[in-house]
């Protein structure tokens, strides 16, 4: 068995939290260290490390690193663990968007590491090809990853009526949020509640989406995408609506969806009738789609995943899994 | 101050039970009843009456029912209501559908008393006058409330594109579901998860909506409506999207809404950028509303009430202060 | 009617919310001013008034300010507020202590104010005829109000037997840890979750509940006070075990209860085998006990609260309507 | 590797889901049949069998199995696999007390098959020696395990006073009452709420745990046991509030506990100072203790376990290893 030797950044955020607990029982990893700034000297849960600044983690010999880093902090780290000889998997969006002027758009500031990009995005169901072997991965966040897979069989085959809008209404886990604390993430203010952020077309996530929608459907309309706080910790949800072109029925999304997922072992198409819940994928790596043909040409699409792991740990670690030519589930199932 | 003899069947299931509450501190409402299946003989929580069972409620001298009953069970006891005399508001669905065939269509019974149909639709805020002084009301329930109440001042203005579908995507509080335990309201079930049904167009409710939405504005497309089951006790939030005519700019939409509800003290049109969320309505009689201008032809609401209250027996109590010629908010502030 | 004129400072906090809430609708309260550090300039839910900073708080011709403010910051506005003629109920620990010492022994340094000690304990239940008409009252919070109003009747009898511990195993909502954000109370952290903190003797509470206790028998035992973070937004609930004297048997306390609590509006005395929960009081201004008479000399008490209402703003409340000799219960039912 | 074939009887319910979560990934287990009377033809999650009805369980050839039954139906089951030469790990209440005139005192029927008793009690951490290679063992439950390991060291060292009573305050995640819907588990009313049931000496589960405290210290008081309905889905915390003899010091418990526990991969003593909180457990096989010595002579005792884990089938599996001769934690970290 391969011992191959992994070090985390940002290890004791809460994708950190979940990439650790995949990594420790992953059977071809080595977990040579784990980093965090403010609980530095402290024990890695589950794990006989203990927590390393970033700035002291022990790149030499290292294989390959996990960045579950904010965005401007994951680049420059990215670029120097590239130099020091170790594959990058990033859970940042810094890599995410092909170009820098793309990035500063949405972000606000100039990309740290422009040289990076475009780097190949990591979402394997769609992606697999591009992410075999290389060398560094823009790993998907929960908001496009759990839409992507909702929208992919369609998008594939073309039939979305052109310019009609996509619209998502996603519901996402409090965890998505970070574990700074902040007054709109105490307790009492997301108990019993249920509100809607950065709506339409302001987050920051719209960038991505529409660049990977566009990828494989140029003709598509905008992207209308509300996401909500939900008052639960993990779980998010990807209510999606679309138009299909005339001569494609919505009953025939079912047959379709079946075969585009038919191999994805990480991917669940429901059987008609059935609805994707968040209990579905909790604690799993995986997605969970239910579709509903509400009329010929009006089709939604319920998709759902675990915003901790098939929207960032898990699905990192199966781009890890892909980049050193593992199996693709190991250490997933 | 009149001193108006009000009974109530139903009273101990969760619409009933806020009914009671804000019966027994509404300054011209003598409660008089309240009937309980299954706990005749317990007190009345905040009262000093004991529930009675239905068939023994004393109708003599009642001058005003209200009916939170099962749907199919309603209808009878607002027969016999008016015959002994008294008004009658109904919470339940068997009186909002306009004619018996509609009802057979959504119910999949023969409506058992087709003689009451048509009653007037009790939402004041769009029928007011259709509801003062009247004798029968069908007071809508939670999901159409919140949504005819996002949708009125595009109706009204006629500014849907004719043809384009109305989606919303709802949330409820599990409350909506009623009191009776079954297996999906166990608390283990619902913890932690969010669950759509009756997805795209077969939840009962579709036909109601959309004949209401039809009387305002006769172009629209279908409606889209999928219901999700949300960890909360009690809200509804209704995300609705909708197409706009070119005509009309969906920047425009704030102006139009703060006209149309200025002088609504239960509906808030929330300022341009805030979001509504459940905490605004919760526990209230109000609804709360916020406009999101996504795209010049594509505008987004929010639309959020509580469902026990401006989804249920705040409404009922509303449009008994209007048959009763009372101040339309009085015990509802 | 009389209008009195008011002013609450701390009032965007989660105690002065609910201050605000019960006393917009007051009847013989004129609501003058509200301050807030942090939110001066904007809004005071359900009001047309705006938060003030604490220092700009119009003073004159008030006649009673709330005081919902950090303990150390709140005696020294109590002092101001006096001189400026107004009468104080303080919500803050600073008052609670009856000597300088003790409270410094407490709370790690000295006392601001001494020259306010001692001040009245606003426990109407129990301290009645101190409060009436008096000028500044100190009004016990949460976990002091839930245990004295449990354990009051058997102090009063003198019955527990002396030298043996008083055990409180508490439960609190998460309201009751203020409104700060901080790492222990972000929703991911709670959820899911329950955790005891200052165990044992250490928690400040155990000061002020002891010196309340001797009061009233000065021969009973240490206590052993536990709390614990609840994952509910509000309500407190006291779980009491003590051991009682010979002569008194624990099947004796239900009427010895009945009998002390007969004439109180707030406080209910559950029948014989029926338990005091959360929801019996959570957003009333109420207190519910229930009693189990485990063996003879051995009784278990359940005393539960809403930690921001009985256990806060509406005892403060209480207190202030004895001060100002109006109904003791205006504004609360 | 050896492959022992195994059934689980009981499997949808959330013991036996837990159970079947565990069971399908033990490298020893070859998973058989799961039984259930009400999903009989159903997918059992995870695996690629089917429920089966409990009657047509095929027994021939199996090894073990694993009854996540009802009382009372529970030890037929036990008795007809013995007799078809399964091992048996019963994780009702059937098989724990010792002789069939308790069992009829806390269960209020006659023991159906009093040829069962006595059977060994599978708490490995105190019985481990009378567990292993045998052929029936009673697994306990959430409460018995988790108040019996608070407890272990105190009573091996027998140091409580004798005489004193034992006081525990227990909290319980809510699928610990089984999966059956009832009016107190649904949502809404476990939602927001904390309430005491069965308390002082009504729970069944007294009896068991004071059986198995007495065995180990024959002169300790009466158990005052009051369990709670906590608004979590799983985990369960007991608060132990304890006296101790003269000559033993509460400060000297931590050394005592880190002692009895230090070989146990199951057991956590937390560092002193530190709480032990449903975080801990919740999801895991194990237990986390944590200790404050209160006074000398009173000590306050934290014990958590997940109530489905450590409470139920991982308790059972840990049984299963030892009955087999495997290693303990086989298939539980």
């Amino acid at each position: 068995m391969q011992n191959i030797r992994v070090g985390v950044y940002g290890a004791s955020g809460y994708a950190g939290q979940d990439l650790i607990e995949i990594l420790r029982r992953h059977p071809a990893v080595e977990l040579v260290f784990a980093t965090s700034g403010k609980e530095a000297g402290q024990p890695v849960p589950g794990t006989t490390l203990r927590y390393v600044a970033p700035e002291a983690a022990p790149l030499i010999g290292i294989e390959a690193v996990f960045l579950a880093l904010p965005h401007l902090a994951s680049a420059p780290v990215a670029a120097s663990a590239r130099a020091a000889g170790a594959k990058v998997i990033d859970l940042s969006a810094d890599l995410r968007l092909d170009t820098p002027e793309v990035y500063e758009q949405w972000y606000g500031h100039a990309h740290p590491n422009p040289e990076l990009l475009p780097t190949p995005y990591g979402l394997p169901e769609i992606n697999r090809d591009r992410i075999r072997g290389r060398a560094v991965i823009a790993a998907p966040g929960c908001y496009p990853t759990t839409t992507l897979l909702g929208l992919y069989p369609l998008l594939r085959a073309r039939v979305i009526e052109p310019g009609t809008p996509i619209i998502v209404d996603a519901k996402s886990g409090v965890s998505g949020a970070g574990r700074e604390p902040k007054p709109h993430l105490h307790f009492v203010e997301v108990f019993g509640n249920l509100s809607p952020y950065s709506p339409g077309r302001v987050h920051r996530h719209v960038g991505e989406i529409e660049q990977e929608i566009r990828k494989l459907d140029d003709m598509t309309g905008p992207l209308i995408f509300t996401p909500h706080l939900l008052p639960v910790d993990r779980g998010l949800m990807a209510s999606i609506y679309v138009t299909l072109k005339p001569d494609f029925d919505s009953a025939e999304a079912q047959v379709l969806y079946e075969e585009v997922y038919a191999n994805e072992p990480l991917v669940m198409v429901l059987p008609p009738g059935q609805q994707a819940a968040l209990k579905h994928v909790v604690r799993t790596n995986g997605a969970a789609i239910s579709l509903t043909p509400v009329l010929p040409r009006y089709l939604h699409i319920t998709s759902v995943t675990d915003n901790l792991r098939k929207g960032a740990s898990g699905q990192a670690v199966q781009c890890f899994n892909l980049m050193f030519d593992l199996p693709e589930t190991m250490g997933l199932l």
